[in-house]
């Protein structure tokens, strides 16, 4: 993920704000990323459902798309004119409710090479919204995990562990999806990086996903989450929708990430087995 | 599904060929199609799983496309240049193992407006490889259907069924993928329309998959397969992977359909639990 024209604000905005807590870049070295061998190796939770839960937003050219970027349908034919209806699709990967490969900010493992059992696994949601409703800029950290914990059990192995901000409800209002300030410095939740490292090191999941616009919180201009996490070959969902709808323990995700050869990530299909 | 310039040579073909059995074009009425209220309106069926088998194709420039076509990924941001690695996407919808949503052919859902609780379901493995092995035109008949049920006990409601004509190992080499003959006519298995009236009309699935390049069969050219299934308000996946990995009965089908306003189907992950 990268904000709109993020580059381009990197030096101001690092001049401008002021980051609660440590964040610290994570080393990315371009080298010997681990494949995520252990994660999975064990079977899966055997699990029930009986409900299939939509986490996906839907993708239109009016979606607040990241990056300098553009989304269009190209009608390439026409029912009636022609036999079938079909467009092609100009679009930037890491749009919508999408998957961030290692690839993306890293020499890791691209979209189509996730091994595909890496995309199922039990859902852990972390509710951090009390927080976030009141501190735009807040950072889900190693406590909330222990807090979660306390209350639902270990955070089980093979689990994807999403932040779940409300963010997902301003999804049709970009200023406050976004939450540009005067300066251009964007306002969201993130993953605080000792998190994640927490989350690699101590607790063996699979992938982490927000609801809100990128791993990390919207002020960061040095993405210490993306780096730390997706340099050790694992992946993230961003945008992702409807967490609400869910308990804090006792769903599987399937993610549906495009198999695209190379690919650095992209829209997926986000479901929730319930 | 279109195959390559297939709107030219529909009127040659149509003369050339001779379609076994009564393949009549179903009614492919412009409005007042049913949606799939009744499917899935029950709970699905409780499932536990501890493997997940990926029934996708990598998809790259140098995957078979249908229809005339385009696939390019198009570099937008490169690590150590900028902070990233990014893609453009260029592709038609109709790509890889991907999803026909009933828009494709008739002015039916488009693919964001399949409901999430379609995409999910016991999945069906009806295997017709013995006759496609020598007959690459053969058809999955209602015929085959019944064989199923004598052997594995009825269709479950909410199912899809999938045809398994072993052509996935066909997909790196186009020639024998198409099947095309001097004539320019393709030859692959596909689903007789019997077959999809008989699914429809008397048993309650939610959709039909198959690991060939069409939901009809390579020499139609009227594709009725296509216009009654989707004619119906149902969906069908082309391209399918991996059937061979599934036993004929027991595996849920996840379809990571893309979620993208207005798309008349498109790539999309399939994964299978077992």
């Amino acid at each position: 993920m990268c904000v709109p024209a993020c580059t381009m604000k990197l030096a101001d905005a690092a001049a401008e704000q002021s980051t609660p807590g440590p964040l610290t870049t994570a080393a990315c070295a371009p080298a010997a990323y681990p494949m995520p061998p252990q994660v999975g190796a064990a079977p899966l939770r055997p699990h029930s459902f009986d409900q299939v839960i939509d986490l996906t937003h839907t993708l239109s050219a009016s979606f607040p798309l990241t990056w300098p970027n553009s989304f269009d349908l190209e009608r390439v034919s026409t029912l009636g004119k022609d036999q079938w209806n079909a467009y092609r699709w100009h679009l930037q990967e890491h749009s919508g409710t999408h998957i961030d490969a290692p690839l993306h900010c890293t020499h890791g493992l691209s979209g189509d090479r996730i091994p595909a059992d890496q995309l199922v696994g039990p859902l852990v949601v972390v509710d951090i919204r009390a927080r976030a409703s009141s501190d735009p800029d807040t950072l889900l950290t190693p406590g909330d995990l222990v807090d979660w914990e306390h209350l639902y059990g270990p955070i089980p192995r093979g689990a994807v562990v999403a932040l779940f901000s409300g963010w997902d409800a301003f999804v049709d209002d970009a200023r406050k999806f976004f939450g540009q300030d005067a300066r251009g410095v964007f306002h969201f939740p993130g993953f605080h990086v000792e998190a994640v490292q927490f989350l690699y090191e101590q607790r063996s999941i699979k992938g982490i996903a927000t609801d809100a616009l990128s791993l990390d919180f919207g002020p960061s201009t040095d993405f210490p989450a993306h780096h730390y996490w997706l340099g050790h070959n694992r992946w993230g969902l961003e945008n992702v929708a409807g967490l609400g709808l869910l308990p804090a323990a006792g769903a599987t995700i399937v993610v549906g990430a495009p198999k695209i050869a190379g690919c650095t990530g992209g829209p997926s299909r986000v479901l929730a087995l319930l």
